[in-house]
């Protein structure tokens, strides 16, 4: 099977047919295909083996179609980052800032928790750590994630359950932390527990007047 | 100048005299000599760059006698880890939690500011994802970081500051969380400020007894 249409020679240069290649056509086909491919590869064995040509195969597009398009593997996992931030799962809007934060961190553990996704972002975090393009790609995807729930903090705010210039962004980046420092750092299971404490943690803090910049 | 005293052809294995080989001896020197050699290796371009030959070059220490006690960089990573713990600075006794949260907050910004403490423990926390002897050996230096300062947190509970049942540990890793998840995931500048912040939210959770296990 062939996840993009281009089988038969793969170091060939595909043919380009201008009529074809409309937004949501093959162009993003390939791409679909290579950063799934990518993405996969990195779960598998980490940023240090990531190899164009490995991805150009596992994705069955044209090697010549991947090194022209992305050059190298960490220009390629900087697309990967930006794509997830573009389809990432959007906010809730429960109705209580504590409903909210809760299914932010269900939604952090299940992720950090999952079988392809959890070691993917452990492998981004680890390659940032040595490179810096690939850390600023990693900030903006955290960037965006942030941003998108920080809205719920801001929500909070006009409904007068926080207190008057909580910063949104500081609020949201706490209750990852914990569930993050654990994965990374110290160990231990991640469970929906833990993720019920950094929430309860964070809320006591809000309530406490912590993230009012002075 | 040779930092332990084992000149010469550094590829033919150390004589051995018993009678010389104390504790504190020539044995510890080498040992010392390798390990600061192995963290400033690991500072300087991380953990996939280390090289035993490199880094006996660097210690003025046989190599053979580097491969012959550390056998990989792994296991070299791992022993460099327990010597840090053993190494690592008291904690503190001021008299009050907050006092005491304090005093760790600013050593962990100090020490992930650091020049060459940073880099290290952020190369060993990256490789530690992809590597089960070396998370191993990382989990054991935190376990024993957060065990030495986790005492902070029983004393304050004798003095009656905070909930009986207060999990000491987790309160520690409270503490680090939000600074070790600034430095490898969110970014942005560590500065004391950062630490005062994380010690009040953590202190705000302690009171409201999110830390008191169920």
């Amino acid at each position: 099977m062939n996840a993009v249409g281009e089988a038969g020679d793969r170091s060939r240069p595909p043919v380009k047919d201008p009529g074809t290649v409309r937004p949501g056509g093959r162009t993003a086909r390939v791409r679909a295909a290579v950063l799934r491919a990518a993405g996969d590869a990195l779960a598998e064995h980490g940023f240090d083996r990531l190899d164009l040509t490995d991805i150009a195969r596992r994705a069955e597009v044209g090697k010549t179609t991947v090194y022209r398009r992305w050059s190298t593997t960490t220009g390629l996992v900087a697309d990967l980052l930006d794509d997830m931030a573009e389809q990432s799962v959007r906010r809730s809007d429960t109705g209580s800032l504590a409903g909210d934060l809760r299914a932010n961190a269900r939604l952090v553990v299940t992720t950090l928790n999952d079988a392809r996704q959890g070691p993917l972002l452990k492998a981004v975090i680890a390659a940032a750590t040595g490179d810096r393009r690939t850390e600023q790609a990693l900030r903006r995807f955290y960037d965006s994630r942030v941003e998108e729930w920080a809205e719920c903090v801001r929500l909070a705010e006009r409904r007068g359950e926080v207190p008057v210039g909580t910063d949104p962004h500081e609020v949201v980046r706490a209750v990852s932390a914990p569930l993050y420092y654990r994965v990374l750092v110290s160990g231990g299971a991640l469970d929906e527990a833990v993720g019920e404490r950094a929430v309860a943690a964070v809320l006591a803090a809000v309530r406490a007047g912590v993230y009012v910049p002075e």
